[in-house]
């Protein structure tokens, strides 16, 4: 089985981005402002993006099963309110629920938080309980800079954090370490602001004790990594240098996607990142949506390029592919044992 | 020979940085300011610390001749205001002048910009000229974040940069995109917010038109391109959808160094990026100065990982270690002809 860790629910109808539109314009005017009721999705308009959209493409690249959340861009925690973004998780996690209960062989749920600048992290694990523990996500995708590319919250190892960690592991859910839309014209969102992210969060772990307060705890840096395989040399020797410890032993709890859209790069991620360390991931349809003219292929069709890593065993394929994601994703594994999978 | 084109003055003196610190305390107090006559460092001083330091270090790995500008952390455009930072870059770039004076075999000089945020950069001309025109700089180091990790100035594209992109252009120097400390918690300086400034504005400049308007500017992305080159397929689907043309112009105008601290990464970068685009380079004494366990080598002796990257051919080598060096920096070349090299 292909499952694919990372992809997003982006061919939602117009009209759910319009009432997003909406509800910000009105967050801070409540009595105008658009109601959750509004916010009417069919169950044909969802069979229309869907079967049109990442199914026809799980079908045609050959994966089975996609790990399934809300747009990352459209999280835009950066806008309005605490109010509002509740609204808007809680409203986001209902549609993806629907999504993976119409396919429940191709898709299972993954959730947003309803963050807000400013506001403790604590108050999401409401949200987080109601969608694990009522509607069988099986894991989180955490923004770790809710201004939007401005960095002015704490960093992701801040004790502000830890009642959010404390209810991942409770449950048994790892993250995804997932910034949504910039706001700051200095960071392109999904050509630099998410890759910084997945950098920097790396960054404040390894300065940081983390792993030592949660063991258990298990975060999945999306994209690749953002630069961090790249400069894994870098970060062994600060590792060394700053936390007097080798950089290896963070692969306990942190893991990385293959969302890197040439072979060379996927090729790199593998040879320096253990292999089960990485799960397959597309992140499609998400950034990069064209094909590249000297191969006519899509450049986000990452399991060409794994496939391509001639050096991987066929045991380090199965991790890649299949074995990580059920051991990282416990509640995942579950669902595909009840199935006799 | 060997050029190494990223090297900076990290072994100055103590009583040097101690200045700063006084001048960066009374920047709204000129009366009880330190006089830049105050910061004395003796030619003994010098010698301690190059011979000691960078000297050693690139007689010991093999290299010629560093381009050598004032520490990159030590720059601190966030701190104090214009009048300091105009100071500081003056005393600071006259410090590297003597350094090259003194060893001109060894270091040729590269100077940092007198930026403060809100300041326009066009303020930073005199100082560039100043140092090209009078003291022989053959490069300039451009902080495309002067609030030191908040990001809140306008994106490098923006027109207010024009001017300094101007006289780089008249001066026919090419600038090293390269921030200074961060005092954003959120980003570890050299573990992160260098490499995001790295990505962030080959990604600013991949939206934008900036070498339409500047046919002959020329810019290194330093530390490998921080995330650039190991996700070169995202950028080139997304050069292609955003701005409709190929990735592949922006190499008329863009250079990578060879700052990735182990083979495998220096290996990607020479396999993605063409050996017209990729400039030897260690940053060091730098950001990473520890030996790697499992060698007993100096993680940032980065020209054994180009050394071992099989699939370069001679001619690569050349252009890598010693030809694009000389066509990126022409004022350099001249240097060097002119003493018959």
């Amino acid at each position: 089985m292909i499952i694919d860790c990372h992809g997003h629910y982006t061919t939602v109808p117009t009209s759910f981005r319009d009432f997003r539109t909406k509800q910000v314009e009105f967050a801070n005017d409540p009595v105008n402002a658009p109601k959750p009721s509004d916010c009417v999705v069919t169950d044909d308009e969802i069979r229309e993006g869907i079967e049109n959209g990442q199914l026809k493409l799980q079908q045609e690249r050959g994966s089975d099963l996609t790990l399934f959340s809300p747009i990352a861009g459209l999280m835009s925690h950066h806008l309005g309110n605490e109010r509002t973004s509740l609204e808007w998780a809680s409203i986001s996690n209902d549609l993806v629920h629907r999504v993976t209960e119409m396919y429940p062989d191709n898709f299972v749920p993954v959730c947003m938080l309803p963050q807000s600048p400013g506001v403790a992290p604590a108050n999401s694990v409401p949200e987080l309980r109601r969608c694990v523990e009522e509607l069988g996500f099986v894991g989180v995708n955490v923004n770790p800079d809710p201004t939007g590319g401005y960095w002015t919250g704490k960093p992701f190892t801040d004790r502000e954090w830890y009642p959010l960690f404390e209810a991942m592991c409770d449950l048994d859910v790892p993250g995804m370490v997932h910034v949504a839309a910039s706001c700051n014209p200095n960071f392109h969102g999904t050509g630099a602001h998410y890759l910084n992210a997945d950098t920097s969060v790396f960054m404040q772990i390894l300065q940081s004790d983390l792993f030592k307060d949660f063991p258990t705890l298990r975060l999945i840096i999306p994209h690749g990594g953002g630069a961090v395989p790249y400069h894994w040399g870098r970060y062994r020797g600060m590792s060394l240098e700053i936390a007097k410890r080798p950089l290896e032993g963070l692969l306990d709890n942190i893991f990385f996607d293959t969302c890197v859209y040439h072979h060379p790069g996927v090729e790199l991620l593998t040879k320096v990142i253990p292999a089960d360390n990485v799960l397959f991931g597309s992140e499609m349809i998400g950034a990069v949506r064209g094909r590249d003219p000297n191969t006519g292929e899509y450049f986000d069709d990452t399991k060409r390029y794994v496939d391509a890593c001639d050096a991987l065993s066929d045991a380090d394929r199965f991790k890649i592919y299949e074995g990580n994601a059920r051991r990282v994703y416990p509640r995942l594994d579950a669902k595909l044992r009840a199935r006799g999978l």
